[in-house]
């Protein structure tokens, strides 16, 4: 039998401003990247959206980024490993205050942004967010996306390492995403997204943007929730994987 | 047989700035109160501090505050009881991120500045602060200072609350402390400051600054690092009460 | 013949959030109270908005507030007269810079949130607020509440201090806002709504929510761009006034 | 005749924290660059500084950094060239209401930390700084590392570009500083750093680590003021150059 967890991002909104729709992909998803407010989010986005999850049984993981709440995390830092670990750890350890208080135990860490895309290829910062994740408790899971060396990183500590995909984005033969201003770096085509998706997820492939055939693992889809349409092509998703028999379901027993 | 616990603020550093004593204040306590990076303190310093306690056996507890580090939490805010509890969350989760790191168990929270003095008689923030700490864990203790609503409304909530006293510091009839700026606000005569101490301790009595002799719990007294006056200080308290028979230890085992 | 300044608050996005509808109020009104990146607003929202002022002649004012954008400057903070002052300087300093760049003068400053509604009442604040203006620049003119000590303050200081009206709130019998949560306080009625400002415009008088006829100065009038709605009654507002020959313009010769 | 400016970065404590030595560097420079908010410093710390610059007719110019205050501006980030001109803009006009209060012009900008780093190679970085000087006011002068890209293209914008030197510094093939790790980074010689800085002035050459002779621009040393020993070399200095007829003084016709 065939699984897939879905997750998204979420709880980025912070104090007066708002970002994403948080209330409706909650509807659609298994498990919720929750911003720790360095990069976005704040305690009172925080208490809502993992009240939310605990409401409706999403599992909850941590997405810390860089303290740059003006560039929201998208633009690289030049860090020392020491800062990555431990900016890390305040991240993780904030979150972990809301899931512990709604009875939860956190899921895993997903980096966010800039971080995020630093853990493709750069050893010592993955390591550094292993590490972090490591010594708070080394039952919590963390997201790569896949090909990134931070689920490497995150094996060789012993950690759950699990595969991160996307039914958006092209890949390119090193399974790194196609940057976002190259040509052909989106699949727009839905149905060929689903199609890539289907096929990650149940035969382990996927076609480069150059064409070859690569393999890639796939734990969890990222589902997006900002507009109507982002919205519909998640309901899509889901019949279509139902009628594939691919299993919706996180890695805390949770199913949707 | 008398106790008492020695605590002191740490961990107020942030990023190149450097304030109080942390390397030495803390041969001297039992318990370190850390800030969490709102009025002062990141994840950099939060991680020595607490690395530093283990080293000692020095208890942990959180010091959160209000999100103004431009003011270093001196400030009043007008916050919602909401934005309290979650605020106090907040921090709290992300300094038990170091504790859970080097394998202890957060002792504590003790609120800090304008945020610590609201809580002398304001019961809506204190309720606030006791439900974050509740709601986390409601085996972590809170501090009051003596006399603070406070304490009442943490032992309503059934957390244990620890009453603290100061060596230093005038009290007013209703056990407030004599504001900074009033006379006879600090206690400058090192002898007669010492003798309040024990009196505290032994007799739950202290002098107000007017006269009348008023009950007063103590059960951990707040001692500072900065300077080398305020560290001999330190020292001659730890010989006045080894002579007295007051033994010098925190709320989880750790003797000092 | 009457005149009336429209202006609205803008530039109060922050990185990659969005908030107010500046593309569109910005073609209604003659000046911009823009914010100045402490309770909203950064330097490339800074840039954009007053880039756009320039182009269309409408006047830049600084709408400065407390250092909480996790608040959104809506949070009452208890600084002391030299802060405020100094933090007054910042921002409005900061304004500048793009107003030089596209070749205009800073028309005036107006605090924002719980800081301009401390200057209803507070003599100290509002003096320090005037101060900082004057010190900058004796021209720069100031926005004021109708019947806020901020006016009276800056006139004092020889400021040319300059009236807001709100088409959408109803007074109290000493002219401040009734509170938002009270019965009555919004003025819902469209036509009414209208009504009450050509009244206070060319007779300058308002009604009060007791029933009393009060003097009101109006020099400027504040409306919002937020929702079609909004947008929809700004140019109801403006047709209304040419109906009565009130003519539009800001304090810089700028006409709508 | 000889001439040269000294210069000191100041104004970098912030809130509760204290670095740097204001007070007593600011006796014995002709200019300071004053830090602007960002990586360091804020509106009180701004004003205290300018205060006593204006006091000493010490020149003040704007030492604006990255978003950073953690990591004092010292950590790269990855900005867009509009990025970097929008906050050079916000920083330098921040800084100008401090000044215009006391009725000083700016004398120039000097960038910070890493974004100064960036300016020995990066000619986008460099032209955006410039960009944001010339349009608040193309008379503010610009400091550059001698040998920067940044003077290159300061001059091409047709701002005046002053080269800064460094006593205590060696020097590359290229002219950029040696790195801090390196061997042979830091002149600790006293009389050898006095011996080259007489010679980078009088004779405009340097010799590079490598043995090599170069050509140097020298308008402004920088020194420095964090500890006795510091002030001590910078008395030093000034006496050297009183001796070799060297006068000091800065851009605006302070003389010290």
């Amino acid at each position: 039998m065939y699984q897939i967890d879905l997750n998204s991002d979420m709880g980025e909104s912070f104090g007066a401003y708002s970002i994403g729709n948080d209330d409706e992909i909650i509807k659609y998803v298994t498990t919720a990247n929750v911003a720790c407010g360095w990069h976005g989010g704040d305690p009172m986005v925080m208490d809502k959206v993992v009240k939310k999850a605990a409401e409706r049984k999403v599992a909850v993981g941590a997405h810390p980024g860089y303290p740059d709440l003006m560039g929201f995390g998208r633009r690289k830092m030049v860090l020392k490993p020491s800062e990555v670990k431990n900016y890390i750890k305040y991240q993780v350890g904030a979150l972990m205050a809301f899931t512990a208080s709604y009875g939860m135990k956190l899921q895993h860490v997903a980096p966010h942004g800039a971080l995020g895309n630093l853990c493709q290829y750069d050893r010592d910062v993955s390591r550094a967010i292993c590490e972090a994740v490591y010594e708070i408790d080394p039952s919590i899971r963390v997201f790569y996306c896949a090909g990134a060396v931070l689920g490497d990183e995150a094996e060789k500590m012993g950690l759950e390492a699990l595969s991160e995909i996307f039914a958006d984005r092209a890949y390119m033969d090193d399974l790194s995403l196609v940057p976002r201003g190259m040509d052909g770096a989106m699949i727009t085509d839905e149905d060929e997204a689903i199609r890539r998706c289907v096929k990650m997820i149940k035969e382990g492939k996927v076609t480069s943007v150059s064409g070859k055939e690569l393999d890639i693992k796939g734990d969890t889809l990222c589902v997006h929730g900002d507009g109507a349409k982002a919205l519909a092509f998640v309901r899509r998703i889901r019949d279509a994987f139902e009628a594939e028999g691919i299993q919706i379901n996180n890695f805390m027993g949770g199913r949707s």
